[in-house]
């Protein structure tokens, strides 16, 4: 396949992930309802983001660092929101 | 900082945002409570995750391909029963 849209489905995917917690965030700060959401979840895929976060700042990746800190941003409300009404 | 550092920073963020989708997919399996998760996000989700996947298996990377492949089964199933039980 032509390398400009393996390159376009790549920058696709990065765009979805990375902004998908946001309407979660958004939803979950205003109705606080954290019943049906996995707190498991949220400390694993919290923690993996900062982690990512880390790593792209030490291994001086822009892409890596930005997407996993805006996520982590997202993720992090909704884990503090589930622990604060859990 | 040393480089086996850094690696082994990016593989425990590897391995927990792999594998974060797993508790929730349990929990909602069994409780069919969906109240708190949010369309947007699981659709947004789903479609970028399936984005690196398809992107991991056009640029023969393994370690793309295996690691959304493991997190769209998962975040499939959240989807599936977010739309099932709205």
């Amino acid at each position: 396949m032509l390398p400009q849209i393996v390159e376009a489905i790549g920058l696709v995917a990065a765009f979805c992930t990375t902004v998908s917690f946001i309407p979660q965030a958004v939803k979950t700060i205003r109705t606080r309802n954290t019943s049906g959401i996995s707190l498991g979840m949220y400390v694993l895929f919290t923690t993996g983001t900062l982690c990512w976060f880390i790593y792209g700042l030490l291994s001086h990746s822009l892409p890596v660092t930005f997407a996993n800190g805006v996520t982590l941003i997202f993720a992090g409300i909704v884990l503090f929101y589930k622990i604060r009404y859990h």
